[in-house]
């Protein structure tokens, strides 16, 4: 997605030889109509499948999920809740992740009400890096016994493993940019 | 707001004499239609208003505060990100906040690039309950001599003490449903 692209080269700030900084316009200040655009791009990716429901997790997925959700005709909304403790409620389902940023595990929890067997699901997220996020949010998915239908992931972090795992288990994975490299500065979309 | 209203009473779950869990709806599960609509009424009760951006709390204000914005000819949204610590980053405003929820206090921050002097805000949130996190807010945009327009709210628990701070500092809160009591199951609005 070329627009997206052109985005992160003229705002994003890098640090080192993998940060990206984006937050002017995707995960701490929100440029609505570029979200607009994304929402559209993952509907051409995903209409055809028959999705019925969209599943993020807290923080900065949710704002895409919604924008996203109405191009799909106003699907429904899910977001995993990030939670310390384990979960022992037996009405949600949860999933550990393991956080590299924060060098430590947390856990996500989604109530049973609202992911159910009939349901065709799309993940959507900002980033894919490790992929932990999203191998939680599939966890999930698979003890409520619904379909993931596929991912559609803003920035991929294509010099991380995350990519190669999750389309290894066959997961539809559609990253509007994914970075091959960040060197002396430059970033490289594969 | 009676179409809000009516789906407080039909969705949500009363426990006790002040909670109502109105999760199938407003926060983990988002029906994005009604989030539209609510969007809409926003829109309506601030239009007079030249508003320059929307500021609200992660997270379950962020989808609120996106959707809001559409009607706002797609300002940005700025989101406060929550923080276990001490915030002492010089290019960032914080606040502290007390939790009654978790019982203890934590930081909310904003960087300095995206609140400036010329800005005035429209704070969006989901709940206004004892108002510490409107109030931490209204600090972060007095500390960067921006204008506070007013606050959106989707449910006033008015039977505590916030929306009576708040509204005699001055500031116009707009609440689209306000709970003066919730007894032996019954929800009684204002």
């Amino acid at each position: 997605m070329n627009l997206l692209k052109e985005r992160i080269v003229k705002d994003g700030y890098v640090f080192g030889d993998n940060i990206v900084k984006v937050d002017s316009f995707l995960n701490h200040q929100i440029d609505v109509s570029l979200y607009n655009e994304i929402g559209k791009e993952f509907f051409e990716r995903f209409k055809k499948y028959d999705i019925t429901k969209i599943l993020t997790i807290e923080s900065s997925g949710i704002a895409l999920a919604v924008i996203t959700a109405q191009y799909f005709n106003n699907i429904p909304v899910v977001f995993a809740k990030k939670s310390e403790s384990l979960n022992l409620d037996t009405d949600k389902y949860s999933s550990e992740v393991f956080s590299f940023t924060k060098n430590r595990n947390y856990n996500i929890m989604v109530s049973k009400k609202y992911i159910t067997p009939n349901d065709k699901i799309l993940i959507i997220d900002d980033f894919l890096a490790n992929g932990k996020a999203l191998l939680g949010m599939k966890e999930i998915i698979d003890k409520a016994n619904a379909t993931l239908v596929g991912a559609g992931i803003v920035i991929e972090k294509g010099f991380q493993e995350g990519g190669n795992i999750i389309r290894s288990m066959g997961i539809n994975v559609q990253s509007l940019a994914i970075i091959d490299s960040i060197e002396n500065g430059t970033i490289t979309f594969r």
